[in-house]
């Protein structure tokens, strides 16, 4: 599969967001906004849930990342439609990306695009880039105080995934206590116990985004 | 300890680096930036350095975090002089914030300051906060891809550190790979493979780091 590479234009534009949001729900295509820190394990979860989900929904994805294309690659190798976003530098993806990147999609054949955001706790929170759900990546190996030391991220945020839960015998990690501080900046959004390498909690997961599209489709 | 909280004014000037630089050769103190993501071990590696390198120099610590204190209380715990700096959001840590916190310290009576920025392996790279030597820290966990994905962190280095090495059986992490991508993009600077956890690699990269005091202090 051909990966397109486009290059982000640093302008700024607060309506864009809505614009993209609109073009989206006049398709019928459901955007989700994966953030996390460099090697959180954001790749290998869209893998797992186009693994999962492919069969019932037509899935497209745009990779963030500051230079090369690593990343779409190995979603191209899965025969997704995959757009490489270089930021050139740039800390996050701002919507004006998205929506320059948008027609290099057959959006009228597509149910959901995952957006893969520029490994970076801090500045992707920020920026809404028209999707319709967050999922923030927190990998055990970060340790748990993240919460509390980057607060928007977990704040601004529609489902908290701890990956590398397989990991937890061999780190000093606290469950409890980023469940505890998560639940004291975001009192609603889910938490999910995941390891994309065994397939722990992926299942659970995989029902709650499987939900949150159908209700978007409906 | 007393652990003082400032809150980073976002102004920038050019100037400001080489005037910090300019004070800190006055009062012959070493300034180290040390950056890397969130969870790659940048506190703990300060702590041990700490402990190395305390009976040979006076150290002083700039905590760098968006929000809360929690760095700068593991630090105050060993009795030595930190200032824990919040960017209130701020992905990065400018001269101006160090400009700022210089008088906090009692320059005449230190060789050392330490600066832990935050945690993010983009925006640190792009500002020089006016320090002599800057340390890049990768972590096992994180893989072995991010020299590709995030150049200028390992490009613009003094020094890189692998950290969490006694990780690697249980990651797939190449250390091959990162060398050669670090060789590619920084010919001179060197790496060392580290654990803070069993000292493994500590006594040789802080042969190093006292190299670097010992020849600004000259």
């Amino acid at each position: 599969m051909e990966i397109k590479v486009l290059h982000q234009v640093m302008e700024w534009n607060q309506d864009v967001s809505s614009q993209v949001r609109q073009t989206l729900k006049g398709h019928k295509v459901c955007l989700i906004n994966f953030m996390g820190s460099p090697g959180a394990g954001k790749t290998s979860l869209i893998v797992e849930l186009i693994r999962r989900l492919r069969s019932e929904y037509s899935i497209g994805v745009i990779e963030g990342d500051i230079a090369g294309q690593i990343d779409a690659d190995r979603i191209a190798a899965l025969d997704i439609p995959a757009v490489q976003l270089n930021t050139d530098g740039a800390c996050h993806i701002e919507a004006m990306s998205i929506q320059n990147i948008l027609p290099c999609f057959n959006l009228d054949q597509l149910d959901v695009i995952f957006v893969e955001n520029i490994g970076n706790l801090v500045c992707p929170a920020e920026f809404d880039i028209g999707e319709n759900f967050r999922i923030t990546i927190l990998s055990i190996p970060e340790g748990d105080d993240k919460v509390a030391k980057y607060p928007l991220m977990f704040t601004d945020t529609d489902c908290l995934v701890l990956n590398k839960c397989d990991m937890l015998p061999y780190f000093d990690f606290d469950v409890e206590r980023v469940t505890g501080d998560y639940r004291g900046v975001n009192p609603q959004a889910p938490l999910f116990l995941v390891s994309t390498r065994n397939g722990q909690g992926m299942e659970e997961l995989t029902e709650r985004i499987r939900g949150q599209i159908r209700a978007f489709l409906q």
